[in-house]
């Protein structure tokens, strides 16, 4: 891992706020009321594939993500939980982790580009952000 | 692994051809010629979230996947792979590897649900399935 060049991408940046770090990974809440929806960045400088990864350091992301994926299910109970890398516009790796309704704005598509996002008041950002936290510790 | 009762969906069938079999997934190809794209089909039977899958079995998931992502990237240098379990549609578990280009369709956009699928000619299709075959083989 080379943490020391590791910086997150300043777009990715903008449209989250910092939730907390596992050993591979930081955790993002992306600045969406819509959604419970989370970006799982692996402090690897410059990755842009999960390939990229070694493969040790590789399977300890995917558990990092499986351990995401549990924690939104506990939090959420979600009808499914989209999982994806996409990396079209910020090339950066990360990946998403979003809970999904069939009552959400954009079910059953993807929620990417889908209307207006909703940035969270402060009262549910900051409700939000602890309970992952808690759920995190 | 429950294989007995496993069952691939029938919209899933529908919209890609058999490619091959791995350990844990069977492989398909999206009818779908405006991109290379193939889905990953853990046999598990009754498996909607890929953290439905016991821990070890879902390692080996995670190996296919990659093994495919590196598959995917060698045979057609794309810009970009597109990875992901979404599952909205469709609820049974599977995965998306997609090859994205600058110059396709919906970059940078999501594929799901740009425009009208272009099936495959024949003559396409055969030297791709050959070719991605040779690959895992």
């Amino acid at each position: 891992m080379d943490a020391v060049s590791f910086v997150i991408d300043s777009q990715l940046k903008q449209t989250s706020y910092p939730l907390t770090s596992l050993d591979m990974c930081d955790l993002r809440l992306v600045d969406d009321q819509r959604w419970p929806w989370l970006l799982i960045i692996p402090r690897v400088a410059h990755a842009v594939e999960l390939i990229d990864i070694s493969p040790d350091l590789r399977a300890q992301v995917w558990l990092e993500i499986d351990h995401v994926g549990r924690v939104m299910r506990d939090q959420f109970s979600p009808h499914k939980l989209n999982i994806a890398a996409l990396g079209n516009q910020v090339r950066q790796l990360h990946v998403h982790c979003i809970a999904r309704f069939p009552e959400d704005e954009a079910w059953p598509n993807p929620v990417w580009g889908v209307g207006e996002s909703v940035p969270y008041d402060s009262e549910l950002l900051n409700s939000r952000l602890n309970a992952l936290r808690d759920a995190f510790s």
